[in-house]
């Protein structure tokens, strides 16, 4: 058992290991509770789930461990409809739309808070023990419910600024994403470009200008990278491809063994899937798209006209056209279970001599 | 005194903090001497520097210190020299010019590897301690003649194939540039976009790919960045902007200045100033020529054709139109001497606590 600290004690976690709420798939019940018996924190990645589906996955997970557990949510975005973008970007489509045999571009649902509030209303409902958000600031007074459930809140950062407005928001911990991190940048108050900071550089910075504690993200796949997020000033971290690839991940299993044979300079940030900036494996998909981003509609738009292309690629096993998200570090990704991968690192950190490597009093 | 390891045994240093060989003004003789005499490696950016000038700096180096020291040279480059480029980057260029008051744009010396194999000779001259290579690989037979005058060889990645690359062609030690670091990009076998890996990233990839020690480099600049770089695999550093904000450095004020008010957001990479991807802080010149990179001709030529305008834009006191660069922690920026930044990090990590931080043994 390890020290507490302000993460483990608020989490009620014996690790300070959180697994990513990678939406989309991942996160299946399964590896939320194998994070979450490990001695980590299982999230469940609920960002585009129906009520119902959350509801099946919270029951399940309780199912398979009495262990704390999260809830990763995102904020709604109001995008303004832009029919000649969608037009733009069905025209760039219809290609991989032809080869993948898929008939007539999906009808755009118009986007509306509504889902998210009734993803709250089962959060309440079912007391998850931790609430996470994605892409902003949710309402005041839903964080005013939250906190009267007790339920922890944490937010996400890319920049000092952003970390700041979360603790001025009320939030109890902040998850403080660098420039390596796999899957959708979080930020909401600072441009693409400005964003992409590294974690070494980003997590001292935030930590001279928050009081809350902070989660690190982005690169961190095994002890050293745990160690070198405390050392810079975080509490715990949050790890999303090194658990996409273990056992009881739901990713598709080509994504996986994209991830297991790529190497750190294979990844790139596109906005082509979804409309927003997000960090994947390059592929044919990608290299087709750049360049043309600017003609396609927001997030969430964008990621409607792509989800029968991403779906269907994957049933077909193309990797060339499915999103594989993946941060910079997929050397270091393992074909594991996520309970060996913790106790692993658990075993590594115990036995890693600090004294020997530096100093010598 | 801390224990000794493959790096501090080699470059016969007390601590394993290198500073870094900025090219164009920061390395004073004073400067290097200053972090030489505390227990670290100066190195002087000679990469711009005639055969005089440097003799000159070293001779003033070893009058200040007895202690190792080191000497950075750029590997010369073959760019094809396009006439319409350096037209069309100089018609960029004149409302700047005619800003400034600049007469007529500079006439471009075609590039030779003469300089380079001078830098070299005045190297084995003075038996200068330690020699760092940036924009790739020396001759073999440089290799050779530097091994035999008994000088330790320090190559610069950004990539764990370059490194790769490091390793094979002999040198002793390893640079590794993550995307956070500030001025020029060291990538020689990779393409810019494909080099942007973040130090957290980087380090343990390269770490678990090349036998030969890794010194990290990119947005390190205080105790917390020196101990996480050394859990993910490095046994030394390289800071460059910690200490071109220091009193010794012969860095513009107005530059120092503007690092040392910067926010972790406010830096941006270009080309536009020499042909060659570089980390600033964002300014009008950056901005102006964002998206026309394209049009300009390569390094060293479009170096070339902005040195008036830099030089003239320090001399006027007008930061909108100098380089100022800079990495992205530009918050942990010190305005203090070099002896005292090098003196209050070794103080901060003999007296880090590692046990308390994660672990209970």
């Amino acid at each position: 058992m390890w020290n507490k600290n302000e993460i483990t004690r608020l989490l009620k976690i014996n690790y300070p290991i959180i697994q990513a709420g990678m939406a989309g798939g991942p996160t299946t019940p399964e590896l939320i509770a194998a994070v979450s018996n490990a001695g980590g924190l299982g999230t469940l990645g609920a960002g585009y789930m129906t009520p119902e589906q959350m509801r099946q996955s919270i029951e399940k997970i309780r199912e398979l461990t009495n262990k704390p557990f999260g809830v990763n949510v995102f904020i709604p975005e109001k995008p303004e409809v832009d029919d000649e973008k969608i037009k733009q970007s069905n025209q760039l489509l219809k290609p991989i739309r032809k080869k993948l045999k898929l008939s007539d571009p999906p009808v755009i649902s118009r986007t509306s808070t509504d889902l998210f509030l009734e993803q709250i209303k089962v959060i309440l409902d079912y007391n998850v023990p931790v609430c996470t958000f994605t892409f902003g600031l949710p309402e005041r007074e839903i964080i005013e419910q939250l906190k009267n459930h007790h339920i922890t809140i944490i937010g996400t950062a890319t920049t000092v600024k952003e970390a700041i407005i979360i603790e001025e928001e009320g939030m109890d911990i902040v998850v403080v994403q660098g420039s390596e991190a796999g899957g959708h940048r979080g930020s909401f108050a600072t441009s693409f470009e400005n964003s992409m900071i590294g974690t070494i550089s980003l997590i001292p910075q935030v930590a001279d200008h928050v009081h809350i504690p902070i989660i690190a993200a982005g690169g961190i796949m095994d002890s050293r990278g745990i160690l070198a997020a405390m050392v810079l000033g975080a509490k715990a971290v949050q790890m999303g491809t090194a658990f996409l690839t273990c056992d009881e991940s739901g990713a598709n299993n080509l994504h996986k063994e994209r991830i297991l044979n790529s190497t750190e300079d294979e990844t790139t940030i596109t906005s082509a899937f979804s409309g927003k900036p997000a960090r994947g494996i390059r592929n044919e998909f990608i290299t087709l798209m750049k360049g043309n981003e600017h003609l396609l509609p927001d997030y969430p738009i964008q990621n409607q006209l792509t989800q029968d292309i991403r779906s269907e690629a994957s049933k077909q096993l193309d990797s060339e056209w499915m999103s594989m998200w993946s941060g910079q570090s997929p050397r270091l990704s393992k074909k594991t279970s996520a309970h060996d991968l913790i106790k692993s690192i658990v075993w590594e950190i115990e036995n890693f001599s600090f004294a020997e490597l530096v100093q010598n009093n």
